[in-house]
């Protein structure tokens, strides 16, 4: 079934969007959080998505096995990870190895009996960062985002609410 | 009468296309700068831009009243506003309610007789700032970004000089 | 002959795009390496690139007189830049005049036999850095890529992989 990647910057519109394009499929849809609810900026923010996404959700919280949880999820309604870019940090900050874990998820992705409508950042656009474990973090985000994308069947970059199909 | 956004990166163009925009209508063209020069960088930049525009616009400097700005000099020629990310930033630092000033200039946009072609910057395509005013005022930049595309007729994402029609 | 420019954001699949583009003019491909190898972060780039491209390319490695290096070139396969930042960046620390250069460049790349294909990065997307070096970069990086992409024949902007054609 389809595989759709929503990619963009900070606040231009992503998750709205891939909101939308999630409810357009048959079924209830499944919200696959891989935020973790650890400081007060994080919580306003995944109350603020709850409360415009509506209460006909079923909502899976999955910092780490982003895998597992479709696997767990296949053969209802359309599934919603937001976002890949908090997964991978996620991974990061676990020591675990990413790079299999994005191989696994991109051989993953094309078998499923239900769709996957998965939200990404772009972050790669701005000056080099300082920091070398932000340059790391943004290389490997841009890797991931190519592997993804090199998969999905539909590949959209929204900016200002607005999306380009990049495919 | 029409509304254009343009959005793109820092020198990506996006002065030199809105200006182009807002000559392509009738009548005397109307400079809105929201810029004030406060600093020698700054006094340069405008000196730069009002070089290249030509001497034939009227120009306001309005850091703050953006919609009283527009309401005073409806009904003539086209107005540019440059920029809005720089008058978003203004509002924060004089400690105005951003998110009600954005509201009110989105409702306003749609009835002008006069077009408005209005300028705005990408900020949330970098790696997340450790900063968390600097995080705040991306996430501004961003719904706000979104709240105009929202009402405009046309929207264009500038990069390397060339725009992208986005609506 | 052609002059192609492709840009996007760090790990955005620039250079895999411009190896590809290259690779389709007949004759020898010439890569033309603006990176000097000058720590280990920067080499691991450099040999990952070149497994990539495989054995079958005429290597320059040019940090300063780029189009000292399309002049010699000229004549046989397509050459590939990569990438017009990282040589914009040399050009400053060198404290070479850069807005000569650039210039130069624009009026040499339609003059060549061999097509040029150059790959340059985005970096004005991000929040305004704090440090005034990092923000001359910067503007001087968005000035360089609208002069190169208003002599370019194609301009590409590479977002996930994939292509956006914005000339």
């Amino acid at each position: 079934m389809a595989v759709i990647l929503i990619t963009g910057g900070a606040r231009s519109g992503k998750s709205r969007r891939a909101e939308m394009r999630t409810r357009a499929f048959p079924g209830q849809p499944v919200y696959v959080a891989t935020a973790e609810a650890l400081d007060t900026e994080m919580e306003a923010r995944i109350a603020k998505h709850r409360a415009r996404r509506g209460a006909d959700w079923i909502e899976r919280e999955v910092p780490l096995d982003l895998v597992g949880a479709l696997v767990a999820t296949d053969g209802g309604g359309a599934r919603l990870v937001d976002c890949l870019t908090l997964w991978l940090s996620n991974l990061m900050h676990a020591t675990r190895d990413w790079e299999r874990e994005v191989t696994e998820l991109a051989a993953a992705l094309p078998r499923f009996k239900s769709p996957v409508v998965l939200v990404t950042n772009e972050v790669g656009l701005g000056i080099v960062p300082d920091n070398a474990l932000a340059r790391l973090y943004r290389d490997a985000a841009g890797t991931m985002n190519q592997t993804i994308a090199d998969v999905a069947d539909e590949v959209e970059f929204v900016v200002a609410g607005l999306p380009m199909k990049l495919k």
